[in-house]
């Protein structure tokens, strides 16, 4: 049987939309048994000298600078979308009314209300979605989540979620396009946060209701020369004003109606530059994660002897990890962007059998009715619950 | 000029009984030139077998089963509390009266109402009061301290702390007195967090309001069969009610106005033992600690130049770190037990001069405002302000 | 400017030819500013099929099956040997003696006298020559060698450096080439000892002698059914005798007459896995690095205040970092395989410009002797002076 | 039946006899249930007025000033000497002749043939002996050895010992006794590599032979302005000679035939001050240790079931560990002087039963062979054999 081919439109040429290029050039070298091959047929921005110079780099087929013309094309079958949050809503209606698959970077909007409506959208049309939650699709994730389906943590009582960066404590840094409500829709909530709230649903269902707080330290920072994301900076000159959060903190419950758990998400935790940090307490086990050592696990076993217990450190590269197979050998160590080849792998597979593939807009839009509610929560200052997908 | 001596009468021989008599006994061994020499004239306990035992174990001269008795003898000067929380305020109360110096366990009481009735009573007596938040005085705290004042963190951002335990996750782990809320008051709150909350406002000062949540994941333990502290389990055969909360969690926002904080503490975390951490994130660096590595402290130094930071763990043996000297060579370490022998140091020769020592019973009634406010804003499921103290 | 296209030719399609491949793959699309592009001309291997297939997967644009016809086709600049270690010489010879480039996996050969003669046929020849040490390219390890450049650990006094495995702790895992004399000349000791030997000529200098132990610890394994690498396992039914060693231990003097180190390699570490570890203790301050943990290096600085001193884990990931900028942002790690990027990319840049790179074949004898002084050394039982290269 | 007393007679009253102090006073607080308690009758040193104020500080009944004065007393029992090595062998000689118990300081002598007059002697006099390598009562190596008796290890491949220090980096720092050959008779040899000699000893047997150096660093220091453990520095002004080394480094192979050995011992690693580490690979499991986290031990069991495998931290610190229920909760952690205090809690309980205890002049002995063997193969730049005891 020949293998299939599914030719990928890709919107955003940036951050992600390297990311994305890399894991469809890479998916098939890695995984020759890959049941669909991504054929990159275009990639679109609306530079577009930026975007052909990328377009040679990454290895795209073709050009375009109107995401309207990309998710029509008829050799197109899954849009891609990197673009900033603002730009979800409107590329995700045009390429599932085009009949399109739709992969789309996470968060899935910048408010619940376009996130509903892309999921409505998706599925009125009837078409595959996806939201890039890529780090689920670790190793070490993907051991976490084996480990708690085959109740190695027991009854679970506790998350607790850090996300920590700091990449914006100089009040000098200016008002990039993640730091523009207009375009990012929040802050560290919706780049950071938004990241746990996946992973502790991932591994331990629903978010039930929560307190939170939402700080801002920098209240006000330079102004951006170039603009972004369609958006020009405030005219103002000098200083513009910071609407977004720099730090986002709650405690919540889970649906579950036992664990109880603690999330936090912040830019401004000087020494921590991608730490994304995750632990489950229950009643037969722990696990935690760091994603600065994202090849390691770290799982603790209360059915170990007495006398003997302590945290092991899984390193997750062994050929009988989760994708490991595909790559080196045990303990020659994956990166960061191979998260992101083991979601186009697992795509190419399930679009090759015309499935879907987990996280959905489903789960985009339960994860953003936690952020939605984690900003109610923090203006209301109450306990507030989380609303139905 | 003669050492003074200082005649101590402790009231409770078990655990905490236990270090303190330790301490009593080897301050003046580590520390030759204290000014104020302990002498452990009497310990008290009801059981007089079980006292009698102990006092010659521990090294005290004699001993007392009233401590209404101990309080008033004349070769007494200082009374150190460490029987349950519920006998705090009548015994701190009856000490005052008769003019003693005070020296007691935390919390300082098991509720705020009796926490200020104690402070009213010191203040009124006009005695020594002192409550024991021992870890301030680890090397590595003190050392965090002289950081923060000397403006290594900067603005503080963040505040984090965890105090982690397991001790009694398995369902048949009986209700002892800790579980007990006639004796103890509370349960993961008083006795974990509130040493968190006591470094926390020790190096970065009060805690203005905050969110929160308790939860019991065990509601119903085995009876013990004797009884304890000087009340008797539930007579009902069989299962008795958990009243305490097995774990609180807040987050919660500085008086400074701009540290925002998170506090976890919980006897339901398999694996850790005594995980009693916290880290300060603030604009110039950031400080992390780790009790269960009590000897060390990690700092990350964001004046270090571009591409040579990282977090540093210094090991707080070095002969300049604060109490080193009274101890072994650098890295000889020192163990739990040194906090307690580190206070007494500190007393002695505070009340050598006549003075009182920090952390005052006026910090012990600040410390139970937030530990009434947690259980109040879980209850009223809103943000609550922390009272005065 | 026009880029410059290398033309290469590729010998050997299994782990290190699937690393090689990705390194050609990947390196314009990470550097697009790199000076000359790998152009993935033709891939080698005695198996036609297997080697047509991979062709496919790694994207290179014909096959070979001769060596011989490879280094003689004219569409070929740069020459990579990834064959096993008893073909390299045969395959460099013919290859310079054809005027092209080569590019050699390390260890250079299975004995000095073959290494001398690689180095002799390229210089006759005048052709560029690199030996794949892939580890100095780690961003980690080019920061090491710059901190030691600029003076931070002063007087190196010690190295000591572990290279770990634990593959083949197995007595019933077979005889695989790894582990043949004849096609590996050794075993722990050219696999894993020549790369922590040319790590520490790297940032220490050359070796002068050594004091040695070598150890098989399973003298008898099973045959492998297949044969590997153009040579039969023994033909006797059972088991065959492995004359490799498992372990080589060795203790020596630098040639600097200060530093004096210690080196161990071997592949029955229970729990390691490529666990290439070393660390450098000089008069002013400490390094160390550990290959499981890629992304890091910890530093100790004398320098730094009293009290305040302690190893510091700097992640290597700023874009400060050497290599860091063609990849993610800060803690979005790298892997394995970016250290070979590293290489082409350095690589096509010295080769756009008509130079080699460093290390180059007399670096490769260089190591080549110092293993050769470690099997004299362990069958004389002496101290013996490493040779000239 | 009464507790027995032990009357002890301790030599020396600085460092050692400080710790040796504190474990005389604490064990049996510790450890009620202790079979003999000991009786601090005297403390011996040279210069009165010192030895004086360090008998009331550390709670001794008595002085001498003459060590053959306090052998002889009548009412000592036990002779504790924690003089410097050089009096070790007459102090020890003596005290067997007036038929005492002996407790000699590590190592045993100054060299070999000294130590084994004083096996000789206590044979002859029959009398208690032991030498005080202290770590072995560590908690976590109790733990270790019962692993390996229990199997856990399997066949152990490799032995690998650091005890790294770095308090003489400075060149200025003056020749004190430890750097004194005729004092010391060793460097780090003596000081550090004989305690990793002894925990390879108790856990894998005997040593059979060995290649080594040994480094002097810095060769001449300061002259000490004091004279220091009866012995005038060199009255030259200026500096004097270093006659011990800085380091000593070997390679060995064990008596068992199977597993080969690295020692490291150093005073110049920067950034390390008591990191007494070691770790045995064997075909079951791995087992290693670092002191400077005394109170954790790391293993790593193969039998772990695939891909769920990896080095676990047990805190040694549950009541089921050896000691541990002497002291304090879980993770309420003990520190350096604990290891003496379990020597003494052993030994107290070996002489109310009039037996000796392990480790013995005996292994002393060896030890010093070990020690003498890695001076005489530096020597020698050859291979040599350990001699029998």
């Amino acid at each position: 049987m020949a293998v299939k081919e599914i030719r990928v439109g890709l919107i955003g040429y940036k951050f992600m939309g390297k990311a994305h290029s890399n894991a469809y050039r890479q998916a098939p070298f890695f995984f020759p048994d890959i049941k669909a091959r991504p054929v990159m047929k275009a990639i679109c921005g609306r530079d577009k000298a930026a975007v052909t110079q990328v377009a040679q780099q990454y290895g795209w087929e073709s050009v375009e600078t109107s995401y309207r013309k990309l998710v029509q094309r008829d050799d197109i079958d899954l849009v891609d979308i990197t673009a900033p949050g603002n730009w979800h809503t409107k590329m995700a209606l045009a390429a599932a009314e085009a009949g399109k698959a739709v992969y789309c970077e996470k968060p899935l909007a910048n408010n619940l209300a376009d996130a509903r409506l892309m999921l409505q959208a998706v599925r009125k049309a009837g078409v595959i979605n996806v939201v890039n939650f890529n780090y689920r699709r670790l190793p070490a994730i993907q051991l976490a989540r084996q480990l708690i389906e085959d109740g190695f943590v027991g009854t679970p009582y506790h998350w607790r979620a850090c996300y920590l960066q700091d990449w914006i404590i100089d009040p000098d840094f200016p008002l990039v396009w993640r730091l523009d409500k207009r375009i990012a829709g929040s802050g560290s909530l919706g780049d950071l946060a938004a990241h746990s709230i996946d992973l502790a649903m991932f591994l331990l269902g629903d978010i039930a209701s929560l307190a939170s707080l939402e700080q801002t330290f920098i209240t006000e920072r330079p102004r951006l020369a170039e603009t972004t994301g369609g958006l020009t900076a405030a005219a103002a000159k000098g200083k513009v004003k910071v609407a977004v959060d720099d730090a986002a903190l709650f405690v919540c419950r889970f649906a579950n109606g036992t664990t109880v758990g603690t999330f936090e998400a912040t830019r401004f935790a000087a020494g921590h530059k991608n730490f994304n940090t995750f632990e489950i307490n229950g009643s037969k086990g722990s696990i935690r994660f760091n994603l600065e050592r994202m090849n390691e696990l770290e799982v603790y076993d209360r059915s170990d002897p007495e006398g003997h217990q302590g945290f092991k450190t899984i390193l997750t590269t062994d050929p009988s990890h989760p994708y490991m197979e595909g790559y080196w050998p045990p303990a020659h160590n994956i990166g960061y962007e191979h998260s992101f080849i083991n979601v186009i792998h697992d795509l190419m597979n399930a679009m090759a059998q015309g499935k879907g593939l987990d996280p959905d807009f489903e789960q985009g839009v339960k994860v953003q009715a936690v952020l939605e509610t984690v900003t109610k929560a923090a203006k209301s200052k109450k306990w507030e619950k989380v609303p139905q997908a």
